[in-house]
């Protein structure tokens, strides 16, 4: 189970705290440059209006099991949390596709480092991706959709 | 970039052709079983209704670049689909949790083959994941949320 660089991330994030709270709805620009080797995956993701993105966690710690988001100051499981020190450090992004262009794509909603390792990338899918009844209860909202104000806390839980 | 085995994943398909076409929104049960060194990471799990799930798609080509979906036949390519064929085998799915217990989940709507290595566990926030405006231009619907029938070739896609 080795995995390969496909590609890397262009960001304005330099630094981990660079990384804005709201990074996720943040309206930076990012630019995911696929290697040419494998930009003939890239056929038709034009069509895709959001894409799920993983990529490498490098400032990650595999050895962690347990979080404390910055903004709930209760420790939970990682598995329970979007930390980024995880046994696996693979991250997982949804972005906003907003341009495609040979083996670059402009994507907004992205919160990864510059430089940061592209994994892979998948379509998403409203159908079988969009749960809005889907609930996060040690959250103090729930995480529900409706809350906006909600977002910065879960964003901030990213940045951790 | 390694990847630790975490878990493996009791599934009641036990060949690539048991998958139902539907497997996404199947009722079948799977059991998520994490090894008792990282069960400490599912503190607080049974506060999430619905996580994502990462796992090894073993019986993947990575040499692959481009994927025909079986109800498409377009070839499309392997970023712009959901094809278990991919440079980087990691697959995603998206289920409900219906119990924890110990190191054990019981989940439904995953489509993974009996056996399966676990690499992730995420919470699934719906404010942060569910973006029901989200299109797929490839398929006929557009993978729409209000057009249940398109179900069927999405799930065939992620079958292939």
């Amino acid at each position: 189970m080795a995995l390969v660089p496909i590609g890397v991330v262009h960001s304005p994030y330099k630094r981990r705290e660079d990384i804005p709270r709201q990074g996720r709805l943040s309206k930076e620009i990012c630019e995911i440059e696929v290697f040419p080797e494998y930009a003939l995956g890239l056929k038709d993701i034009d069509q895709c209006s959001h894409l799920f993105i993983l990529f490498w966690l490098h400032l990650g710690d595999c050895s962690l099991l347990l979080a404390t988001p910055p903004h709930d100051h209760k420790e939970h499981g990682v598995f329970a949390t979007r930390s980024p020190s995880r046994p696996n450090l693979i991250a997982l992004d949804i972005v906003e596709l907003l341009a495609a262009k040979g083996n670059r794509l402009t994507v907004r909603g992205m919160d990864a480092l510059d430089g940061s390792i592209l994994l892979d990338i998948k379509p998403y899918s409203a159908e079988m991706d969009a749960i809005p009844e889907a609930r996060i209860g040690w959250q103090a909202d729930g995480g529900m959709l409706e809350q906006k104000g909600a977002r910065s806390e879960k964003e901030a839980e990213n940045r951790k």
